[in-house]
């Protein structure tokens, strides 16, 4: 296996396998086909078995995939078989979601710490945050070494916050602004932006 | 062309082949590569050729592609060139991000209305909304006409509003909750979490 030679959009459907089968272990389901994962997930059965078997062979002609192995497995590619410290950046309404949302336990990932650079939110407590200026972030970030940053700035904002952020050390941001960010080679910028999701559906209506 | 040969997986590249040309077009770009636009996507231009010409010859050689009618094109196939109205069910952190968010013009959606069970949201201002009652929601979204949603609900009265959605003929369901919905076949499902996006980025930390 030759990291730097799988495709992104591979890497890009390991997460979305497994979220699928850590839902399926939490029911209780020991193993699963790629049949079965692909109708869970609308991938073809073809698909998956092509995407993992690009890392070895974590299924058995027959009998299929063991969940819990499969997942293990997919967490050691994506190097979330560790805990990823994230920084949050906007205390808005994005913000405050993120700094509440419980989908990150087990997941790799845990928000440590949130800024704003509005003063009427600096101070103000978030779930188990309290908000922290803005003006300290590339010291603070540095010092905890955080590489992940979740960024809900306005969108006027967004690529000045990234340069802090990448002058701290940041090299991967979820970027909640709509727009595109400028960012040197080595750091990564995923988009989120609910409109994507929307017109993938229209399609089929 | 056969809309129903053409796999998922092609049409949810689609959405983002648009928003970069909506992006390049915003900077008065007018033509552009299938290079060019897979640098912007991380997405191979090999990939985005044969994407597209599923749908036509949209592109000439040599030349590439017109920004404006490439566009065009692609919001046709995704049936958003017209408006799709949009109910939010969850008047909470995200439903009021959503509520506020600037990303949905020109991109074939608006937010017509939102919905919360919780006596002390229904009737409060957010944006130019004013949250309605669940208990209408039924009824409200049928004499409307809306197909598409967005639930923001928490999780465990994601699968209850759901049903109460597709009741009302919602066909499509961008789902914010961290739990799978069952549908029946007609109705389309989306999963938004930030943690599927950041377990793509750490791959390559």
């Amino acid at each position: 296996m030759n990291a730097d030679k799988i495709p992104d959009i591979i890497i890009g459907r390991l997460p979305i396998y497994l979220r699928a089968l850590q839902r399926m272990a939490e029911k209780g389901i020991q193993t699963t086909s790629s049949q079965e994962l692909g109708d869970r997930v609308g991938i073809s059965a073809a698909q998956i078995r092509k995407d993992i078997s690009q890392f070895g062979e974590f299924g058995k002609q027959g009998t299929g995939y063991r969940i819990s192995f499969l997942m293990d497995k997919l967490r050691e590619i994506l190097k979330i078989d560790r805990i990823w410290d994230v920084a949050v950046v906007g205390a808005g309404d994005v913000g405050h979601a993120l700094a509440r949302y419980q989908g990150f336990v087990d997941r790799g990932f845990r928000i440590v710490t949130v800024f704003d650079n509005d003063q009427s939110k600096v101070g103000q407590q978030i779930g188990d945050f309290v908000v922290k200026d803005t003006s300290d972030m590339i010291e603070e970030i540095q010092k905890a070494g955080i590489k992940v940053a979740m960024l809900t700035v306005p969108a006027a904002a967004a690529q000045e916050v990234t340069d802090m952020l990448i002058k701290a050390g940041v090299k991967a941001i979820l970027n909640y602004a709509p727009i595109n960010l400028n960012v040197p080679e080595d750091v990564r910028v995923q988009h989120t932006d609910p409109v994507t999701h929307l017109q993938r559906m229209t399609y089929y209506l």
